[in-house]
C-alpha cells in the first residue's frame, strides 16, 4: 500500500531537521510501506528567491519567477533524499515534472491537470522512496510552473489521488486541527478526526493548517488526510483524521468554531428594488477580479432592498472605487463601508437538521453583549459577521455555549 | 547571425555584476544580434551546493548531486533573464533539458551527445534572447545531468556548434589568452589570435582560462571563440580570438609558453628489454583510472631499457601503490618517484617544420643553468620537465629567448 507524506518549509528548515524527517520516513519505509514524500523548500528560501528576484526586477517575468522558485524544492527534496541514501533507505528525488504533474501554463497560479505516474511506479518498483519537489509541475510547453498558496499540500494530496494511496499525511507545525485556535481558547481540544466537508468549510473560513483547495481535492478523490506535528512520533495518537468520504449519517454536533479576520463588507442601503441589481453591481466586480465572499440582500421598506456583502481585505480599495458609483447608479439611499469586521463560524456535518444550533449560537452572543452584524449559513455552517473586537470573546462564549471542550 | 556568449561564476558573482552582464548582451541584442547567453552559477554556488550536500551525506548519490549542482545555473539564467526583462530587452530563460542539450546518465561527468535546438530557434523568432542555464543537460531517462570540469564553456561551444554561430564569445577574469602567464612574465602580451590546435595544447598544459574539452570541440566544429574579459568593452580590441578553421600554413613561430604544475613522474630503471613490457605496467594504471600523460622509453644499457612517465598528483598516490609491485614483476633495477617537477612547454603550429626551435630551447635552458630532466614533444609542442623550483625562471628564460614580448 502506498503513503504520501507532506513535510512543509518549517519541517525542513534546518540541516538538522531535515535528517530528522529522513529518519521518520526510513522508519516507516522499514515497515514496508511504499512512501512518497512531498516537501516544500527549506525554510523561507521561497520568500528570499522572491525577494532576490525583486531586486533585480521590481515585476519579475511570471515564467522566470516560477523556475527560480522551483529550484527551492529541488534542493530540499534532493538533499532529503541524500539523508535517506545516508541512512541506509534507497530513494530518488523527482521535479514535479518528473514525478508526471502536469499543469497549465498560469505561471505562479497553476492548477494540476492530471499527473502520469508512470516514473513513481517504476521507482517504487525498484524499492525506492520517492521524494518529489512539491508545489510544482510542468506546463504544456515543459516550462515549470508554481501551483500558488497550498500549493504543497495540493500537490500531497493529488499524488495520493494519482497513485491510489490509502492516506496522505501532512505534517506541520501543530498537534493537529482543533475545535476553536488553542491561542483564543486554551480549552479548545485537538479532534481525532473530521468530515472533509466541516474540513473544508473550516480551511475556507480560515483556519490556516490547510488550504482549502487541498482539502477539496481530498474530498472529491475520498482519501482519507492526517494532519499531524511532524515532532511527534507516528501511530503514537498523533494528529487529526481528515475522513474522506462523504458522510453518510451526519454527527449532529458542532465540530470545531473558525474565526476569519480577513473580512470587509460593503452596505448598499435603500435600493429600489427591480430585477438586475445584482448583476449590475457583482457584474463589474468579478471582472475586476474580486471574490466576493458573503451576500446578504433582504427588503428593508416598501419596495426597498438593502444589499450587504463581504470582500477580503486585498480587495477592499478595489471594492470601494467600484461600488461608490454603481451604487450611485442603482439609487441606493447610500453606501456604507465597514472594515473592522471578524467572521465567526460554527461549522458541523450535523447542524442543518437541528434548528437548536443557531438559536444557541445567537442566545449566547446576545448574553455575552456580542452584537451580531450579519448571518449567513450553509448546510454545515452558522457564520457571523461581529465586530473585530469582540471576536476572539466570540470564539471563546461559542465554544463553552457548545462545550466543546468537552470530549463526547 | 547568431553569436553565443558564455559568462562564468565570478563575471556573475553578484547582483550588481549580474546587471553589468544584462547590459552588455542587451547591447549587443540591440545591435541586432541573435544570442544565446549560457551562463554558470553565481559566485561559489556550485561549491557550497556541494558542502550541503556533504553535511547530509559524505558520498551523496550522483543522480540526486547533479539535481542539486543543477539549480545554480537554474538560478542565474532565471535572474539574469529578468535583469534583462528589466533593461526593456525579451528575453526567456531556459534549463540545459529546455534548451535541448542531451546527454549520456554519467552523472557529474556527462558527455554531450546531441543537442536540439527547436525550443532556442522558436524563441529567436519571437526576437528573445536565449539564456541557458550552462554545465547540464538531460539524461536519457530525463534526469538532470552535470557536465563536469569545463562544462560550462562546453555547454557554449556545443551550443555554438548546434546553432551554426558566427562566433562564441566566453567572458572570463582575465584579458584573454597570452604568450605566458603574465603573473610569472610581466612583459607577456595578450594575443590578438591563436590557432585551435595551439590553444588545445595550452589547456592541455594546464593553460587554465579554457577547458581543453571545449577547445576542441570548437576545433572539431570550426567555431571562432573569442575569450575576453567581462569587464571590458566589445569591439574595444579586447580579447584573443581561438580561430576555428584548421592551419592551411602554419605560422612558423612560438605562440605561448605552457607551465603545468601538476606533474608527478615514475621512472622504472634498466627493465629488461622485451616485448610486452607498456602493457604490464599501463594496462593496470589504466584499470585503476590513472591517466598517464607522459611517456619516454629509451634504452640505457644491453637489452636494459629506462621507462618514465608522468601523471597528475591527483593519481600520485594510486600510481605508487601500482607501480612498486609491477617494477618488482618486470625485473626494473629500482623505481624513482619523483614529484617536485613541472612541465614547461613550447607551444607553435610552425615548429615542427624548424629545427632551430628545440635547439634554442635547449639551450637557453641550459645557459640558464637549468636541467632538463625529460623531453618530449607533439608536431606543435616541445615540452621539458625541470625542476619545480626553476620553473617560473625557465618560462622566463624562454619567453626572452624567444622574443614573444614583442609582436611581429
Amino acid at each position: 500500500m502506498t503513503i504520501v507524506q507532506k513535510y512543509g518549509g518549517t519541517s525542513v528548515g534546518t540541516l538538522d531537521r531535515l535528517r530528522n524527517v529522513a529518519r521518520r520516513v526510513a522508519a516507516r519505509a522499514a515497515e514496508g510501506e511504499q512512501i512518497a514524500v512531498v516537501v516544500s523548500a527549506m525554510g523561507k528560501t521561497t520568500d528570499d528567491l522572491l525577494s532576490l528576484a525583486r531586486a533585480v526586477n521590481p515585476r519579475p517575468p511570471r515564467r522566470e519567477t516560477d523556475l527560480l522558485m522551483a529550484t527551492g524544492e529541488m534542493v530540499s527534496s534532493a538533499l532529503l533524499t541524500m539523508a535517506l541514501v545516508e541512512m541506509g533507505c534507497p530513494s530518488v528525488a523527482l521535479t514535479g515534472a518528473q514525478a508526471g504533474v502536469f499543469t497549465d501554463d498560469t505561471f505562479g497560479r497553476a492548477r494540476i491537470r492530471g499527473i502520469d505516474t508512470w516514473r513513481m511506479e517504476e521507482e517504487f518498483a525498484q524499492g525506492h522512496v520517492v521524494v518529489v519537489a512539491g508545489f510544482q509541475g510542468q506546463s504544456p510547453q515543459g516550462d515549470y510552473a508554481t501551483l500558488g498558496r497550498g500549493g504543497s499540500d495540493t500537490s500531497a494530496v493529488a499524488l495520493g489521488a494519482a497513485l491510489r494511496a490509502k492516506q496522505v499525511e501532512i505534517y506541520t507545525d501543530v498537534q493537529g486541527i482543533y475545535t476553536s485556535d488553542p491561542r483564543i481558547e486554551p480549552n479548545a481540544r485537538c479532534l481525532k478526526d473530521i468530515a472533509s466537508e466541516e474540513m473544508l468549510e473550516a480551511a475556507q473560513q480560515g483556519a490556516g493548517v490547510m488550504h482549502p483547495r487541498a482539502v477539496e481535492l481530498g474530498l472529491l478523490y475520498e482519501i482519507p488526510i492526517l494532519v499531524a506535528s511532524s515532532q511527534a512520533e507516528f501511530g503514537s495518537g498523533n494528529g487529526t483524521l481528515i475522513r474522506g468520504k462523504v458522510e453518510m449519517e451526519p454527527e449532529n454536533r458542532v465540530r470545531t468554531i473558525a474565526l476569519d479576520r480577513d473580512v470587509a463588507s460593503v452596505t448598499l442601503r435603500h435600493i429600489p428594488d427591480r430585477p438586475g441589481i445584482a448583476s449590475q453591481l457583482f457584474g463589474p466586480l468579478a471582472d475586476a477580479g474580486v471574490s466576493v465572499d458573503t451576500i446578504v440582500q433582504n427588503a428593508s421598506e416598501l419596495q426597498l432592498t438593502d444589499l450587504t456583502f463581504t470582500v477580503t481585505k486585498d480587495d477592499w480599495e478595489r471594492t470601494q472605487e467600484i461600488s461608490r458609483p454603481l451604487a450611485g447608479e442603482l439609487g441606493a439611499a447610500d453606501v456604507l463601508f465597514d472594515h473592522d469586521l471578524v467572521k465567526v463560524s460554527l461549522i458541523g456535518t450535523g447542524m442543518q437538521s437541528g434548528p437548536g444550533y443557531a438559536a444557541t449560537m445567537f442566545r449566547s452572543l446576545s448574553d455575552a453583549g456580542i452584537n451580531i452584524e450579519l448571518i449567513t449559513t450553509s448546510e454545515i455552517r452558522i457564520t457571523c459577521l461581529v465586530r473585530a473586537d469582540r471576536g476572539e470573546e466570540a470564539v471563546r462564549v461559542l465554544h463553552s455555549a457548545f462545550a466543546l471542550d468537552q470530549e463526547i
